[in-house]
């Protein structure tokens, strides 16, 4: 299973750009494990590597903080990547592509199915990505953010992106869908359900008055038939009218 | 610019439920107005209401806070939605349908163009939603994280779903049918027939033996919330279980 090895799984590199606070590296670690990804370089962390708040917050996902690549300049972090995008909120004029999460995965998945070594940029909590850094990427991510209202922090633009690498990307798990094993009603225990509660309903005067008595019968199939009824749906139903029947019966 | 005034902009309603940190609150509000996603229910939250630690949290996006719906439970927070998505990362084996953040934001889009309320729950932090809430589900929305690594937080869920909307929210195309005509049961008219049904099902003996009751209660309320009753479907349901009951007394 691809997911359980996502280290030989073909994936981004996420690289954090001089981030501050070790909580927001730990939480951007477990965004990333999220959804199976697991490269993470870390250029010129503040306080200094490794951090013990960043393991604390990573917790499950701490694998990926001893894994991580430390670098001491964006230059070296980027050197054997073919391709780069970098994150920004606010855009600042330079003559780059300017592409949403979603294209720019799907950009990346094409660029690494073609062999090619694709990483995204994340900048520093409250200045960004700095021209210079920008400068080194191919093309720009911007989240489509509320324009009256742009707080993304760190750890949500890297799972937005890596939320967006999980969807665009071929290995989509098909997590199982319950529904897919659900036993649905045919159309003849439907029929038989109908027909039950028609007898029933009958005996008990239900359909009344008689002009109106064909009406109310197609409306009722109508419902038992519109509706996405199981099989264990429809037994309870006939349980709830056998219910009723006997209950009148003990009287 | 409809982004400006979200306040009438059409749009799903978030839900928390039991939510219990204010800080998260905060959180979900910022998440949620990111994507210009503005109204907003809490039920019963574990530190009272209001919660300063969720004001100073939510910074810019106060205002969510201050316009949110308080309410004592889950039933009286939904009571004029009609299609209700519960968010859940546990799959429970309930005959619901299952589907993901980006399919669920297209259906919303859907039945909010037909005129119908729509709502989605978020559970408390670390237990998350009881089958009691699940039950007033129509669907259940499933992020499809790392199976080997789910932790995402309250308010990354609300991002992730929020993102999806303002995603499928840019490609709706209005269309008029006959589905905006009909009028659809709400969450409380759905929630009255599940009583109705429940109290004279209990009088007659139908949740038997004891230790099976509670479960025959939750399958029968989730076969109700499952089916997309129509206010006729409702009154003629309720018709069908009100001639049974007189059936019975007239002996």
């Amino acid at each position: 299973m691809s997911r359980s090895t996502p280290s030989t799984a073909p994936q981004p590199t996420f690289v954090l750009i001089r981030p501050q606070m070790g909580e927001n590296i730990g939480g951007a670690a477990r965004a990333m494990w999220n959804f199976g990804l697991d490269r993470m370089r870390i250029v010129a962390p503040r306080d200094g590597w490794p951090n013990g708040r960043a393991v604390a917050m990573a917790s499950g996902a701490g694998r990926l903080l001893d894994d991580a690549g430390l670098f001491e300049g964006t230059a070296e972090a980027l050197e054997d990547c073919h391709y780069v995008f970098a994150t920004t909120a606010r855009q600042r004029g330079l003559t780059k592509p300017i592409v949403s999460p979603e294209r720019a995965m799907q950009m990346a998945a094409e660029k690494i199915a073609a062999g090619q070594k694709v990483a995204v940029m994340f900048g520093p909590e409250r200045a960004g990505l700095e021209n210079d850094d920008i400068a080194r990427a191919n093309a720009i991510i911007s989240v489509p953010v509320n324009p009256e209202f742009a707080s993304l922090n760190l750890a949500q633009c890297v799972l937005l992106t890596a939320y967006e690498w999980q969807r665009t990307s071929g290995e989509i798990t098909h997590y199982t869908d319950e529904m897919a094993k659900t036993e649905w009603a045919s159309s003849m225990d439907v029929e038989k359900l109908a027909e039950h509660y028609e007898d029933r309903l009958t005996q008990s005067g239900f359909f009344f008055p008689e002009e109106k008595s064909e009406g109310m019968k197609i409306n009722l199939r109508n419902l038992w038939s519109r509706m996405p009824l199981t099989r264990a749906d429809v037994q309870m139903l006939h349980g709830v009218m056998r219910q009723m029947v006997r209950w009148k019966e003990r009287g």
